[in-house]
């Protein structure tokens, strides 16, 4: 077998067979396929593209590339979730309880945000003494004993995807769907549950900016999910304006903690909503019941506060303080708080969702390299979004920042983001399709 | 600049711009810019394409990262002629002399053969003596004062096409037609010849198997050479058949001597007529005066001895005994000659070029790696070719050889490159078209 066929297979728009693709994969990882073969290859995918045969043999390579999460010693159908990201994205940590409290256990392996996007982890660390960083064992006992566990990801997972990544990370060969699907499912396949319910963001705040793109993504990565002997599904869900009032860490943990505590008709409704129908299908993949029964179910374990005891029972076994979910003002506020008002009058009709995502980067919510340092108190807190009306000089943000130069950057970004109409927008859609079920 | 983002827009259809092509050659050649990167944009650039102007500047490109041959030495116009390459293909050796003959100086950088096709620097070295290693000046001495002169290839000439087409014969980037082009023509150029005539060559025998490709490299080269500032035109011509009736080094020169010094009735006419078309085209892009007139003249210097005694005169010049243009019979023959009789009768109604040129290479005329030795008194005989009628056991070749062993491989290869049929297939066209003019 020859890498140099391989690639010109593909470049002639043929289909890879398993062994080709293993030995691809094996050969890139141990080094033996030098890079520059790899990226021709990948670029000829990102052309030519791959069937639900070869992506679901790349992923089960790169699966193979390194360690599997053993969860085999939790009893009860362990479920997984995964976002494509998305501007004030918390839904894990408002689904996970929520699924924990109907008895499905949730062993998570969650990453750090990035760019525009946050991360799980990076959201549960800005409570104090919360650690990512588990063994094996604190991983399994945690999700045991309390049903749900969040750990940093392993680097022994899939570590073919994380050499792969890297370079189709310079080599702009990101944005192939197939490529896309496989690296995401590698990482849920490896983490070992046996239902994974994904969330598929498309908008202007999303990786897919259109909703073809995330139907694609959301088919390729069910097909991967069932291929490998999975229960999967997906749902499309908005993301063309940020997902609930908040962005930024303890600034979204806190809305977190307001939509498992707070009567349903006093949060944020899209955010609201989109929690509801992923922990909900999330129940029905686990076969818990029909929608109606399932949807039931969850909306009481919030109503019964049993989804907030289990965020505040894995914060504590996971080392953080759990009167921060108890008690939400424990958070520190940070040092400068700025009022956005309107520089006009009109309908919010349109938001550059990513732009106000780098808003809130800029004033210390996310990081730009991985290297950067996060400011857990930095984020905006939105007081309009899409679709609300509003005056000239209304409050219609609030900037929470540590760095005061920040703010005029960030202001000026946020504001570019919104475009302004006489009459209103169509209402939001915000669950666009389901794929899998 | 960022290799990533000219990748990108490549990926993405945009049109490179001057800057950014030389950014890549020059990165790529000094080794700023790794393997890994510029193979994507190699496979992005076989998807999308380049237009005359990038493929004009990355030919710039290329030349720029080496030295130029000066031919301001040399008075009268300079020409040059490059073939695509093809089986028996000894149109070089018979075109050059005339041109010279005409008064139109041929200074010369030729290559090794490699594969199923020869080489002319091989060829001129089955003569005694002959040597293409020359100095600057002995090849602008050499020319001022004969007319004509062939060097083996400098290394020099457009270094980043050798790095580059190393980088594409191992990830499968070869065949696109803009990148074949650049790199043909930044070794024309740097060449320094005013006046360029491509003989771009279609059929089984060829590179380019169809007609629409030949037509569509031909058209590419010549943009680059206009681009360039030359005067530039192609010819697209014949390859379904071995051209002529020799294959294989010394063989092969015979019939280039049997060209230059018989009638033309009884040499063979495919070769024939695409020599006398090359040669006319040649004098007719250098402003010689009609078709009609030019062709006149290329006749006249056959006729008269004058094209011969060029070529004579080149090889005394370069070290050869020109007592083997004189009596060819001087060169050595082959210790095993064979005689090959048809399988069956009928009329040969197509032939797999390619095919007949492995046999030839088999029998020790080619090389199959750029270490191998050639034989140079090795190769095949033509009794009969495309379009002929034979009878069953009618001696249709004869194979020269060296090596017994190679006998029998060597005629199972060339039996399965014969298509057989009752009745004729329709006259060969030799010349396709002409770009250019």
């Amino acid at each position: 077998m020859r890498i140099y066929d391989i690639i010109n297979k593909k470049k002639r728009g043929g289909v890879l067979t398993n062994e080709e693709i293993r030995f691809v994969i094996d050969g890139f990882t141990a080094g033996s396929i030098p890079d520059y073969q790899v990226s021709a290859l990948l670029m000829a995918i990102y052309f030519q593209g791959m069937n639900a045969e070869e992506t679901t043999a790349i992923t089960m390579a790169m699966v193979d590339s390194g360690e599997r999460v053993d969860l085999s010693a939790i009893s009860g159908t362990t479920v997984d979730k995964h976002s494509t990201g998305g501007v004030g994205d918390k839904t894990t940590l408002i689904v996970i309880p929520i699924v924990a409290a109907l008895g499905l256990p949730v062993a998570k392996m969650s990453g750090r945000g990035l760019g525009h996007t946050g991360g799980t982890v990076d959201k549960l660390e800005s409570i104090p003494g919360f650690r990512t960083a588990l063994s094996d064992k604190a991983f399994l006992d945690i999700t045991i004993n309390h049903g749900l566990c969040v750990a940093g990801q392993s680097a022994n997972l899939a570590p073919a995807d994380k050499k792969l990544y890297a370079l189709r990370d310079v080599t702009a060969t990101v944005d192939s769907i197939p490529l896309i699907a496989a690296s995401i499912m590698s990482k849920k396949i490896a983490a070992g549950a046996e239902c994974i319910l994904l969330d598929v963001k498309t908008g202007s705040g999303a990786f897919m900016k259109t909703l073809e793109g995330a139907q694609a993504l959301a088919k390729a990565m069910v097909d991967i999910g069932k291929g490998c002997g999975r229960k999967t599904a997906a749902l499309i869900t908005d993301m063309s304006a940020p997902l609930g009032r908040s962005i930024g860490n303890s600034l979204e943990l806190k809305e977190v903690i307001q939509v498992l505590s707070e009567p349903a008709e006093t949060v944020a409704q899209d955010l609201y909503s989109v929690c509801i129908a992923l922990a909900t299908n999330i129940a029905v993949l686990a076969e818990c019941g029909t929608y109606e029964e399932c949807e039931a179910k969850v909306k009481q374990t919030i109503t019964s506060g049993d989804a907030l005891k289990k965020l505040a029972d894995m914060v504590e076994a996971q080392g953080g303080d759990r009167s921060y979910i108890e008690d939400p003002k424990n958070f520190p506020l940070a040092p400068h708080i700025v009022e956005i008002t309107a520089p006009q009058g009109g309908y919010i009709s349109d938001m550059d969702t990513e732009g106000v995502g780098i808003a809130g980067m800029i004033l210390g919510a996310g990081r730009e390299t991985s290297e950067d340092e996060i400011d857990y108190s930095a984020g905006v807190i939105l007081h309009a979004t899409t679709g609300d009306r509003v005056e000239k000089g209304q409050i219609i943000a609030t900037f929470h920042t540590s760095k005061s130069a920040a703010i005029e950057p960030a202001t000026s970004k946020f504001i570019a983001a919104l475009t302004f109409a006489e009459t209103p927008p169509p209402p939001r859609t915000m669950i666009y399709g389901k794929v899998g079920f």
